[in-house]
């Protein structure tokens, strides 16, 4: 039972608040000998760091990570790596004409009735600032999996649908994601997106989005039946970052609407190679990896913090309304890809390590 | 880690496989005093048993329950709970055909590329089995829930999609559910689906399905944030569940494409009681439970064991083709019902007890 | 959290009641292609079974081991290896007269308590008779060690003290344990123990024991520090067996004595070999194996159930006396050696796998 | 699986070396709502810190406690607490001579073939410099059990053998612990006791050291069996404790020189309080407490860097001599009074817990 600790044997836990002096993660379980420095974790950082576009937050963070212990003269030791980030630009203040409201959609109300508290402060535990931890860990377990599996081993994430805006998968482009704002990975509908978004940030409003994260280059034979299927536990992972409300591996829901000869993959052996004619399974079968890319995709809620006047209650139980000023991004999936990545990421190393544990 | 545990605190395991002689699960951390008795987890059961209709595999199992421990003088003593079905319609002859072959859309493959063995009698461990012993857990799960929460609580479960084939979600009648082979929610659709499905098993194919579970009454608090989210519990849950791909929580997959004002659930109150005026959230707020019901639907991707000729590859590398014969369900969706209400169940009761711990 | 689940990768869940229908075991993590057939099992059991000896109690147990799922043509698949012992002998007449009493120095007075439930027959889920079901588990990890290690790997165990009778420890003889009912490694001192035993057997009393479990050819590297040191897992592997009060590494309590110069190992190389010229440490130096032996002894208290009248009180909170009558050993620690190599082949197995998993 | 994590609900992870930047842990599953300062941390970590006696090592280390998360205006909140002390007086130098070579009966020669990594510099990892983190994490459960519990809840500690000098048990007095260098309990002996220390310290050796914790106030019914035991977690939480080699539960190894009658704590009522006569049991029934005090005792072997020259071999394989300069305990067993303290609160209210969660 582990409460803020993600994973079995490749294992990160986090901590701290939005407006507390710093966040940070611990992370046990890490193979030895792996190099590791500060700059690889800094540059997922980067990604998702806030104030990078008009279309996110304006809160500045540098989210400079230290790494307090588990490295010795450049590579991991096998013992738990502390990582840190100091939050520097906190303005409580914007919280507190909302100290004592609920604000719907977020977490203001259940955690009060559980914890008996109110972290009014940025949202607390509850803030998507928590996220930068687990990029970071997920930083880690990239640079393993690099060691690992080699270079064929990618994780890569995009934005594939914008509030009501989809765009072209067939389109799909690595090098197209990390040009534009939105890791949109379809040159031909950013300039539309864009629009899209100038005039739902204006109107005081938000979106929502789809991701889908690929991973390639994962071997056979990860996920452990019936309890441990990789795809439980990917499920798992996409569906704890904030304000995610669904998950689809491969075909996902789609596959409902599906015959069984249009759904099952049919395989075959072109030369040495094995193949399979489509990737309905999302490279995931009975919960194990095919050898397949790994493809998930998930949808992230529109971002609750609106101007509009919402409707709610304060803690005492009085009617009242509500409207959340503050720096927010008018569609939080945007910052959702580098995490989703991270979380992928961790995901198959964890698996990669426990299926070398019975099987290896 | 467990590969075969589901749970935290109430954890069950289960073991067995499709052509052995038995199957089975232990419950262990259920709370003491609770009246059980193997009636209970026979109606439940019976719901999943085979043979039921045309519309299932006409496997002809009793599937009758043995409590072997944990229960004295009909009462739960708080030691492990362990039950048995012995398996007895086990026509291992329609495998020997396949023996070789990986079947497209099924664990046959990854099975034997992970452990090494190909256990190809019905698919050993990775057959949908298993799954009745985990109907069983939940059954005692809702047992214990019933007397800690109150007769208020209630898991109940329907086929909302068939295939290309919707209801009207609008007209879901908890007696309708179970007077109609499909679990079908909505009277005025049940004769479409039952032609449409006739049809799918003419031809030799199968169907996908979209489930939904809901649970009502449900204390708020329940869930604990950021790695035992009560939604990542449930889609975990849920995913294990063989042949689901996609997951959502509330209004799911369909969040990306509303706005702020339109997704975020308004809060009220009338009179002494808290209400929200729309439930996009599914029941569920930064992780943990609001009091709304819980609402968690998932897609079951159509049967992959079907008569038409399909492409795959032996074994020893060779291509082939394959067409499967014996006994198979249409649509498995359909017995997904009992089991998703068994798997709710029993992640609601973990973290019932969670929640008592911590914060009780 | 696991109450009746012990290890981490290699995992063995105990269920059931001394005198309900059946016990069991359930393992799950094992390694997949390992031989493993009933005899296996049945020879560690045997050795564990009561009935042997007129030193042991005189429940006449056949002990026949049933292998229900996870072996497939006679090698193990990776999944769940389910385990059923059904009871014969069970006399429960013998307990309705301590049925309302709490037996001194059992876990009587301690289960009531905490569960509000007497399960009186035969101590219920307390009984020793639950060791049977692990007893089995370390069979097969027995059989993995054997098959990963080599069979340079061998653990045995002795009693090195009965009650107020020690043995010498350097005329320690492996061959020797099997051939007297004590599992004495002394020949020279078997005569003795067998009058002193029967002298408490006769007086109705009992006695305590020392038991020494001794590993070798364990692979250096085992034991994940700080918090799943091998010595944790160890000594807290013994400490579940029924009765244990007190657990020694290699010198254990004696290094309190030592100085530095007296207690730490000295290592040097002799050709190729790397040794060590004692080993107070018991093989183990900072919660990792160091290759030598690994050396764990453990006090085994009294049988608690004795002839003797004692005080106590009922579960009426009423003053009254007991003399506990039925089959009892009089000295219960000569059957926990078996017991004893069974927990450190599953604690030595897990931590190799585990070892595997990081460092592998 | 957790390497470096400790507990089951209430949970502890640390992080940090020796000689790096700073050391620390992160508690999860706190109960919220509960008042915690970092005085009431620092009361705690004073007790451990090393430089406050000529018997303890003479490195400066203010151990000065930060609490980075997890706190809300003086609270708990239920969020993890994150709490970090940086290392200040550390002479790497000290440990340039034996970079190279592996010190008897420390944890070098097993870190290095584990991991393939040398961190020499104080230990890395192995330091007990960790411990401190362990007493913060102790301090923090002391607190919530003296909430939960009432102030009757008590642990208390004592060195009861130093080197081969017992004490009188009977003479036990808590107010003489805190008021002598060594946290003996008898006052008498302490003169003889600290002529003897400072003879092994002029002489370049080192003493081992038996200590004794004590929980007093313990409600009846803590403890999870069979795998789950209470004794089972303090056996394996002082065995976690660096150079610990032996635990005892209530008259532990002694135990298996006794009869039944000797041993076995009689029941009786007296007026409305049930009494046991003796305390054999040290608490503790069949895995549960039973409402006595807690008692449980293990030996810490004698410091292992000492003056006098050992045998040794360096990481190359060649045969060498150490002598261990640099600063340390004479006996180490004294700190670990307050670890032992700790650990104890620590698995307490873990089981506290976890009652409540089954049973509460």
């Amino acid at each position: 039972m582990s409460f803020n600790t993600f994973g079995k044997i490749f294992r990160f836990t986090t901590w701290g608040e939005s407006h507390g002096p710093a966040i940070g993660c611990v992370i046990d379980g890490c193979p030895p000998n792996i190099k590791v420095k500060e700059q690889d974790i800094q540059i997922e950082l980067d990604k998702r760091k806030p104030g990078q576009s008009k279309f996110t937050t304006q809160r500045k963070e540098d989210d400079k990570v230290q790494i307090l212990s588990g490295i010795f003269e450049g590579k991991t030791t096998g013992t738990p790596i502390s990582l840190i980030i100091y939050n520097k630009d906190m303005r409580s203040r914007d919280y507190e004409t909302i100290k004592n409201k609920f604000r719907p959609g977020h977490a203001d109300f259940t955690y009060f009735k559980k914890y008996g508290i109110r972290d009014y402060k940025g949202g607390g535990r509850s803030s998507a600032r928590e996220t930068a931890a687990r990029v970071a860990a997920g930083a880690i377990a990239k640079k393993v999996l690099e060691n690992k599996i080699g270079k064929k081993f990618k994780v890569i994430g995009a934005v594939t649908q914008l509030g009501i805006l989809g765009c072209d998968l067939k389109k799909w482009d690595d090098g197209t994601i990390r040009k534009n704002a939105f890791f949109c990975p379809d040159k031909s509908i950013v300039k539309l997106w864009e629009k899209y978004l100038l005039d739902i940030r204006k109107s005081g409003s938000s979106c929502g989005a789809i991701i889908e994260i690929r991973a390639r280059g994962v071997p056979v034979g990860l996920g452990a039946p019936i309890y441990s299927k990789l795809d439980m536990d990917i499920a798992s992972a996409m569906m704890s970052i904030n304000a995610v409300k669904g998950v689809n591996i491969g075909s996902g829901m789609s596959s409902a609407q599906y015959t069984g000869e249009q759904n099952s993959d049919e395989i075959f052996q072109k030369g040495k190679k094995l193949r399979f004619n489509s990737n309905n399974a999302g490279g995931i079968l009975g919960g194990i990896s095919s050898g397949q890319d790994i493809v998930v995709s998930f949808a992230v809620k529109p971002t609750s913090s609106i101007l509009k006047t919402r409707k709610t209650i304060d803690k005492f139980g009085k009617n009242t309304t509500i409207s959340v000023k503050g720096r927010h991004d008018p569609c939080v999936g945007i910052r959702a890809v580098p995490i989703g990545e991270a979380m992928l990421s961790c995901v198959i190393l964890d698996h990669y390590l426990m299926n070398k544990a019975q099987c290896g």
